[in-house]
Parts: structure tokens; C-alpha cells; sequence
């Protein structure tokens, strides 16, 4: 019988359980056991497993998490300090694998693309909450993530109007914007302040402001993690204040709401949306995207395509090497439609 | 000053008022001032309108509906038997309206259509849940609609699981069945019957054995509501027994579940999702189509460029002639990666 | 090693894993097993079972349906036409079972006496979505059916309003209107249609007329599927017009529309929420009060105390014996405050 | 014509609209007219109000926040230092009010309690989302948070069974922890940390660890933003490190994950959940609770019975003194059912 493996690593993502599903089912049909590796890289490497015949799978299509568990920072070839690719490649000769499916993100895939050089053969499905992976249009778990931002900005607005306050909402996005774009334009933002936009606090207290004097004390501001102003570091070194850990003790959500209140006298609100943003039952959209991810993958295992990424390009799925995954982050286009769509309704963005 | 009418007609769909806010918000920023209409082509007829000032739109982004009301049958050409096509023009003239913004389906589209001919500009934004307009990628509200029907199916699962029942779900789609292919992936459909394929009742019977014999005595089927076998009206007829209105009394899905409990001796029933699917809050996706459908026909205003329909085209906006609008309907492709992502993972649609 | 034995019967409703998870979790504590037959009385009756433990229990607190599998009809008593009722006392004894509980409509803790009286120990969990057991104040299942409806009408509003339409949502309660009620009250509705106060179409249509006039032509209606006009069984018949299954061809909801719509001549639309009210996940309230009653059995048991049934009175979970349970349904109190509310606010219920 | 006031205080609640509706509808079916003050005291203080028309409070039943704007903290009695209270009267007085409803918490009925010893005729609705009000046995809004909180911890759960982490959630309770226990117990918590009962790190590490050993190597940490250890202030100077501002710079759900993680090994996060708990939609619960509120006030209002609050006590609506409703929170009994239920399942509050 022919055997395919299957790893979750990286951050959970809403529809890592639809990839699983999909894939399994895809390779039932054909006959192929499917056997998944417990907590990323690290099953891989200690040999922790699960078959996952038609049972395991049941159920699981709109629940979030990974079945399999997940792991942030396990390496194969930097595992606690040792080189265990060999472990790896053991165990995937012990259980007779073809290959070994790997969804996760530019960290996983990295990792993915050296074991394929070193003579393990994988195919990749990328993940990303924050939908900048390079290679691909659109990566699954995004679309639930700015539909829970949306839904806490339809919250946060009945407060801000009812308080006559600036409520500020931190979304994920380290290095690009798309969650606060799309959420920002879908809830109704006044201002959306992204990585790829440096902003200054005068231009959101003007717009701020602006709106007071039309008659709309309130305003709603969402800022991306990674949002910063021209001078960048600053801003992280003033927040932190002594601090060791900008992370934990306020980020720049944090400091945008504190120097709003400061500067236009309106109270002013942070909310960090954190882990929120990444838990829970996949939007529809996701459940679909994400099967056909799983079934892209299952499609190359099954005429032994090695060393290929599924991924989403014009609406179509196809695919393309592991190696051309990574290193480059695909940013929010400054002059792309969605933010001129945002600007020409009289959303800021923090650079005027 | 300039001044731009607006009107919204057909059946509601969850992004109308994201629409009509966006235009609203475009044209303040450049002095247009916009007129509504009340209650589709009604209020072009009779002149009954309002002025959409900013208060007027205040809000309205999440919420269903339409602001202005809508009318299904209205049409200025054969208004209750007379052509008061006059009245809409002297009422637009009185208005000083340079275009009139009409947020519609095929029907209202093809009466623009009419309009711009007889010379009164007029310029259009696709509307249907069904999503099934031959000149665009995508329509707003459909993703919503997907989504509602989703979560359907997830309760419905509980409850076929529990019971060990055949659960049916009619859906909308009288001639296409994107939301029944949509919803039925996204939540674990074991059969989805759609009108581009037609389906046997005894290949559902089939699925819905196939399943019990494997030790799962409970299905879910999704079907459109135009779904058919391959003999079409025959249905219909055994259906209505006797009745004079086959919509009221039992319609595709009903027929499905009686005919399904006859021949597998599991217990079937049928929910008809009808109006849940068209009403409540846009989902993020839809607020955003729905926005940037209201941009693009906010700059053809402001270029006075009439007599187009802003399309989705490959992920870009763009526009056509509303001309070239109606008349075709989009299918889903029955060889298309949707359909066949689905029998990957062994839906049934009926038809083997 | 002590041992419980726990079933679920009759129709599922959200909280019923929540009941059957405290149940083991607080026996577990004390050391005792439980025991889980599968599909309500059938499993007692053929010995089908398994063992509840930890893992079984493990995330099932937010899901819909009953890991257990539940059976609308199966009676020991007259189990295909047989008296089984030895089989479950052998089945009993075999595994040690010191008691069973039972989690049941009023149909099951009926059985479940008579179990008791011929000498097999029992405890009851009351479950009825429709709120209508006599012996406790409210059961598990109603405040998420309730919160469905109230979704529902949500949406409709919308439409309604859009359309100048009048929207009837058709809910559950045969022979008490709890659900509707409290869902027209949270919903907004403009007439509520209950099994304890018949209605006449003709008062329905004055309200619509009233509100017509009044500058608001579109208004909401929820209909408890036992609502009758005083003449009763008439209704009945004029909607079936030749049926033999009243149930399947248009219930009241489909009357009431339709005779609305010919009597105001404003378009009406029948919704029928039907499963989508008992599936999916339950609200906090229903976990809450799900758990709490499994935590009451389990003392029960646990002290050995037998044949009583735990219920909610006064805010408080006691217990009362299971024979008094049965034959007695709980209306909603004609002058009680709920119905004094509604009409105080204007809504109609078709009695004046 | 008869006329009364009403206005809302202090934080905006999930129900706010829902008793605005209910107190307008009941007043007009009396031909009473509503004014509504504009922000809380400070309109009845200078004056700004808006004429509660049937469209003022048309649609608003399922909207969060409140019409009337409210503010946290203006006072007719300190004024920006000043008593301006004869300026309140003088408004009243002006447009004829019989009196005036307050919608408010133990702040604002504390000021309500002073105008009517003063002379104005004032009637008391409680509001507070935390439940902790002394006077009545449950506040509008409580509901909605709870609901919120739990669905925030079905998010987590998923991340923290595929990540193997240590998931806090702070959610509001300053002084009470209604809304901890409540949705800790419906979200399946392992652990909830509450003001009315000192926890230590220790306990909770151990239930942490507890579960690790039983292959549950993941926890679920509820914790109510006053929860603290026997020492109290001890942790608060702790966590804020040299900052001014405990609030913002990292709360108790802060410190608690810290230190479990340090103590544990696990990784541990928190989530503030904030102002997303007060915000949006509330529940059908909700919905209905504060309609009768407002019912209530509207009925004492007819019947002239000023000075008084009304309150749910046993299921009923029924009034009390207002000047007996501050200065005592209602405190979550330590030894009452729900702690009890809690503890009965494997819940730890951290003091053993």
C-alpha cells in the first residue's frame, strides 16, 4: 500500500483541519494511507504518529486548530542544537512514505525545502494568517481572521459613537497590511495604518479631528502590528519605556491610542485583538480554499511531484518549487486598488 | 452643483447599503451631491426620493437591506400597463441628475439598459445572491448568502449525526448552483445536486447507502432549488400533487427527502433556507466587493462615462456596456476546478 | 468500581454532550464509570454501549447533537412490538450499573418510570426545546433555539423592510409558544401567533394595516407551529386542501401568509426555521444550565438516590420524582408578564 | 400632553436601545412623549436633548450602544467643578417633564438618588455589564459579555489544544466575578481566578500541571481583571514595574500568564478581551431583559412613583428605592451552586 505523510508547523491557522481532511480524502480514494506526524517537525523527528483513516477526520472540516498539533520553532536540523534530519528521514523510510506533506508557513516550508535538497521528498501548503507569502494570492485562514476583525470593529463602533471616544484596534500584520486594509474598509475605519504606509500621528489626530468638526466625535482607527512611522524604531523605544519585552508591555496599538488622547483630547481606547484573530471555526470561503489546497497537494503526491508548493495564482490553483517560497514578503500594493478603493471613501492612512 | 441619482431594484442582497455608501462617500469628496430614489423604479416614476447627505449613511455598512427600499417588478416602461419612461426623465431633469445609478439584477439592468437608449444615462452595478450573471467574476452578497447556508449545514450535521437521518438543504439557485456547490464544500455535503448537472435519485440513494454501509447511517445533501432530474418538469409535477403553485407547496428539496426516505429507509427531512439567506449583515468579503463595486460606478459618474456596468474581472474591477449584460446566464462549469475539487473528496452530485 | 449507565432520547438539543460531559466528569471524580448506550433506549435494549472515558468527553461542551446518538420512537416496552424490558435489566446487571440516567423529552422519562417501577434504577434529565415541561422552570436547548429565532428575524427585517413585505417566521412549539414569545419579544416582532391565545387572521391583518398606515408597510410575524385560530381543526384543513401530510405540505406559517397577503394585499413570505433551531452549538446560558443539571444527576447518583428527575425551579436545581414529570404541559402564562410585556410595547397576538 | 426625560450613563451596555424602545412604545401607547438628554447628565445639564419620535427608535432593538450618546463621568452635582443641578431642574422644568428615567449604574443612580432628594422627580434603570449590582439578580448587557467571553474561549481552545499552550483570557469583573465564572464554565476553563476568591500562582500551576500529566498538556485560564492573591496589592506593583498606569501596561491577565509560563514551562498568552465585550448586538436574553426594564420604568412613570429603581428579584420586575441601591456589590457566593457546580467538574479557582 502506498503511504503519504502529513505535518502541521508553524502558527494554527482556522482551516489546517480542511487541508488534513481534503488530503486524506483524496488519497483514500486512491488507496493511499495517509500518516500524520504529531506537533510539526517534531513528530517527524521522534517518530510520534498517527494513522488517519476516515475516523480521525470525521468532524473536523469547521473546527479550527490542527488535528495534528503544531510546533512554532522546531528545526530538524537545528533540533535543541543537534542536526536530526537523519531521524527524519528514518522514520519516513521506516513507515515506507512516498513523501511528506507540509503545511505551514515561509518558517515550515524553509525547513521543507532543505530536507527536498537533502533527498527527502515534500510538497508544501502554505500558510499564513497575515496572506503575504510571496508565491501565492491568497492563503487560508486569512479571510476568517478580517472576518473577526470586522465583526470586533461592528462592536467597537457602537462604543466609540456611544462614547464619543477613538477606539483603536491592533490586528496582526508584522510585515504587511492586508488584515487592517480589509478590515478597516469592511468595519468602517477612519484610518488604517499599515507597514507599508509609514504614518504620522499629526496626519491620524488631523483626520481625527476633522471628523469632530463634522459632527462625529468618534472616530475608529485599526493599526497593523507592524505599523510604524518614518522614523520606525522610535516608536518602538518610546512605547516600551524600560522595558524588556515591547511585545507584551503595549505595543504600537497602544502607543497610537495614548498620543491620540494626548494630542485631540478625545478619550482614546486600545484593543489588541491577539490571538482571537487565529482561533476558532473557518469562514466558508476558508473551508472551500483550504480544501483545495488539500486536494492540490493529495494531486501531487499521487503522481509523485516532489518538491512543489501548492498555491493560489489568478484564482487557479497550481503550483510551484519549494525553493522560490520564501525570503520575500508579498506587501499590500501602496497604489493597488484596495487602497485607493479605501482612500477615495475618505480613509487615512496616517501619510497626509 | 452636481447632482447623481441612485436607485436599488430586484430582490434585497446583503452588501446593497456598503454600495450606496460607498458612492455616496466617493462623490462627496468631489462635490456631487446624490439623489435616492425610493423603492426601485418606483421612485423614478412617481418622483418620490431623498437627498443622501452624510447622515444619511451613517451606519449602514453592516447592515442588510437596502435604505432606499427596492420593488421586484417595477419597470418605468410598462408601469402597471402604462410606458412612464417620460416621467422618470422630467423627474431626473427637474433633479438636474446628470446619471442615474441603478443597483440591480438582470431584469434592472436590462430596463437601464432600455433607458440609456432612450437616452437618459444611466450607469449599473451588478446585484444577485445567486452570482450567476454572465458579465462579472462575482456579485456581492453571494459570499454571504455561502456563508449563512454554511452555517446551516453545521447545525444540520449535529442533528443528522445524532439521529442518523438524511438532512436536505434547499438553497437558492434556479439557474445556477454556485451557492449549493459553495455551501456544500464548505460544509461537508455528501451530495450536492445543482440545475447544470442533472441527478437521479437512485445515484443519491447510491451515496446515501454507500455511506451507511461504511458505518455512517447520516448524509447531507445540498440542493439548488433548480435542480432537476434528467426528465426536468417531471419533478415538478410529482411534486405538486394537485397544487397550482409549486413554490408554496413543497418545492426540489421536499420532493428529495420523501423520495429518499421511501428508497434508503432512513428518515429524511428538508430545510428550505429561503429569505435567511438573503438578509442580515454583509460578511467582510461582501462589504468589500460591494464597496468597491460603488467606487468604480462613483468615478464612471464622475468621468460621465454612462451606460457601462462595473464588472469583476480577474480580481480587478473594471467595466462593460450594460448592454452586453443580460440575457446569459453563468453556469457553473460543470468540468471546472470546483466541481471536480469536490468529487475529489467523493461528493456526489447525482449523476453516476 | 462503581458504574452509571447515561442514555439520551427523543429529539436532540444543544447542551446535550454539556450534560452528558458534567455527568462524567463529576462521577469520574468520585471514581465512578459511566457507561454510554448508543441511540437512546435501542442501545439499553440490544446492548450496544461504550465506555465514557476522559478522551470521549474531551471538547464536546461547544457541540450540537449528542455523542451518545439519540432514537425518536424506541420504546423497551414496545420495541417493534416487543416487550424488551427484560434485555435492558440483563443488560444492566451484566456491566454493574447501579442506575441509568436518561436525558429525555417527556416521552423518555416516561419510560424511564415505568423502568423504575419495575425495578430498574433510573434518574431523569429534563430536555425539551420547546420549554413546555411541566415540572421545571426551563430546559437546556430553549435559550439557543430562541437566540436562533431571534437571528432569524433579524435577517428578515431587513427584507421586510427593503420590500414593504410582511415576513412570517414559522418556530417550534406544538402546544406552548414559549420559543415564539421570547423570540418576537428579543426580535422585534409585530404580532405573535401562540397555541394559548387563538388567533383570528382578521385581527393579524389589522395590526398590518395599523402599522401600514401608520408609515411602516412591512411587518414581522412569528407563528408557533400549534397556533390555531378559535375555530382550531379548521385551519388545519383549509391549509392542507387535500394533503394527507399537513406537516410537509405548509404548515400555519404558509396559512397565515398567504391568507395575509390576499387580506392586505402587501406581499407575504413564509419562513420555517424548523432543524436549524435544535442544531449547532449552544449558547453560554444553555451550557451553563446543561452542565448544571449533569452536575445534579450526578449527585444523584451518586447518592444513590433514584427515580427522581433534576429540574430548575426558582433558580435553583432540585429534583422531583419522575412519575410526577409527565401529561402535564407548561403553557405560557396568558396573563403572565412575559405576554403583558409584549402587548405593552404594541405587539399583537391576534386576539382583539 | 404629558412628558417625561430619559437618559443613559455611565459605560455603554449591550441592551441600552432595547430600553429606550420599550420605555418609548409603552409611553406613546399612553400619549406620553419622550425626551431623550443628549451624553448622560451632561445634556440634562446644558440643556441638549432630541424628541424621541416612533423613528427615533425605529430598528434599534438589536443595535449595541445607546441613541442617546452616554458619558462616564459628568456629574450635575461637580460639574467641571461646579453644581449645576438647578440648571437640570430648569431644563425640566422648561420642557414639562414629570420626571425623568435614568438608565445608568450605581454612579449614575447614585446622582438619580440626590436629585430626588433634591426635588427632582427621577426613576432608576440598573445597568452594568459586570452583574454586580446589589439591588437586582441580573443587569441587561451581562448576558451579551458572558456570551462574548465564551465564544473568545472557543477560539482559544482550538490554539491552545494545537499549540500545547497555557491560553489566559482576562475578561472584566473588577469587583465581582460573574462574568469569569459564567463563561469560564461555559467555555470549558480549566481554572478561574475571581476577586471573591485569593488565589496563588501555586494552585493554579498545579491544575496546570495536573493536567499535563493526564496527557492534557494545554490550560484554559479565566481571569477576572480584579482577581487577586491573598497579598492583593503585592501583584499589582508587581506587574506594573515602575508604570503609572497599572491598567494599561499589562493587567492581572498579564501577570498570571508570565508566571505561569516561567513556573510551568508552558508556553502561556493572555488576551485582554476588553471592550469587546460591551459592545455590539445583544442577545435575545438581553433583549428581552432590558424591555421589561424599560416597561417597568415606563409603567412607574404613568403611575407617577418616582424614587424608585426597578429590579429583577426571583424572575419578577418589581422597584425599589433607588437610595437603596448603592454602595454594596453583589458578590459571586463563594459557597453558592455555580462555584459549587464549578468545582464539581475539575474547575480550580486557584485556592487549594
Amino acid at each position: 500500500m502506498r503511504r503519504v505523510g502529513v505535518l502541521t508547523g508553524g502558527g494554527d491557522a482556522p482551516g489546517l483541519n480542511a487541508v488534513i481532511r481534503a488530503l486524506v480524502k483524496r488519497l483514500q480514494a486512491e488507496k493511499i494511507e495517509v500518516i500524520g506526524f504529531r506537533n510539526g517537525y517534531k513528530g517527524l523527528v521522534q517518530g510520534e504518529f498517527q494513522v488517519l483513516h476516515g475516523q480521525a477526520i470525521s468532524g473536523i472540516l469547521p473546527r479550527g486548530g490542527t488535528i495534528l498539533g503544531t510546533s512554532n520553532r522546531d528545526n530538524p536540523f537545528n533540533f535543541h542544537g543537534e542536526d536530526r534530519f537523519e531521524d527524519c528521514v528514518r522514520h519516513a523510510e521506516a513507515l515506507g512514505l512516498e513523501c511528506i506533506v507540509v503545511i505551514g508557513g515561509e518558517g515550515s516550508l524553509a525547513v521543507a525545502s532543505m530536507c527536498v535538497e537533502r533527498g527527502l521528498p515534500m510538497i508544501g501548503v502554505p500558510k499564513t494568517i497575515d496572506n503575504d507569502l510571496h508565491a501565492t494570492d491568497q492563503t487560508f485562514g486569512y479571510d476568517t481572521a478580517v472576518s473577526i476583525a470586522t465583526e470586533a470593529l461592528d462592536r467597537l463602533h457602537t462604543t466609540a459613537e456611544s462614547h464619543h471616544r477613538v477606539m483603536v484596534l491592533e490586528v496582526m500584520g508584522r510585515y504587511a497590511g492586508w488584515i487592517a486594509v480589509a478590515s478597516g474598509l469592511a468595519g468602517g475605519a477612519d484610518a488604517i495604518l499599515i507597514p507599508e504606509i509609514p504614518f504620522t500621528l499629526e496626519a491620524v489626530a488631523a483626520k481625527v479631528n476633522q471628523r469632530r468638526e463634522a459632527g462625529k466625535p468618534f472616530s475608529i482607527i485599526v493599526v497593523a502590528e507592524g505599523a510604524r512611522t518614518p522614523e520606525g524604531e522610535l516608536v518602538v523605544k518610546q512605547t516600551v519605556a524600560g522595558s524588556h519585552d515591547p511585545k507584551r508591555l503595549g505595543g504600537i496599538g497602544q502607543y497610537v491610542a495614548t498620543r491620540l488622547e494626548a494630542m485631540t483630547g478625545l478619550e482614546s481606547r486600545v484593543t489588541v485583538l491577539g490571538h482571537l484573530q487565529r482561533g476558532g471555526s473557518p469562514t466558508a470561503y476558508d473551508r472551500i480554499l483550504a480544501s483545495r489546497y488539500g486536494i492540490a497537494a493529495a494531486e501531487l503526491a499521487i503522481n509523485r511531484t516532489y518538491g512543489e508548493v501548492v498555491v493560489l495564482q489568478n484564482g487557479i490553483i497550481t503550483h510551484v518549487p519549494i525553493k522560490d517560497v520564501g525570503g520575500k514578503v508579498r506587501p499590500v500594493p501602496v497604489d493597488g486598488e484596495l487602497v485607493r478603493a479605501a482612500r477615495a471613501i475618505g480613509i487615512s492612512f496616517g501619510d497626509a
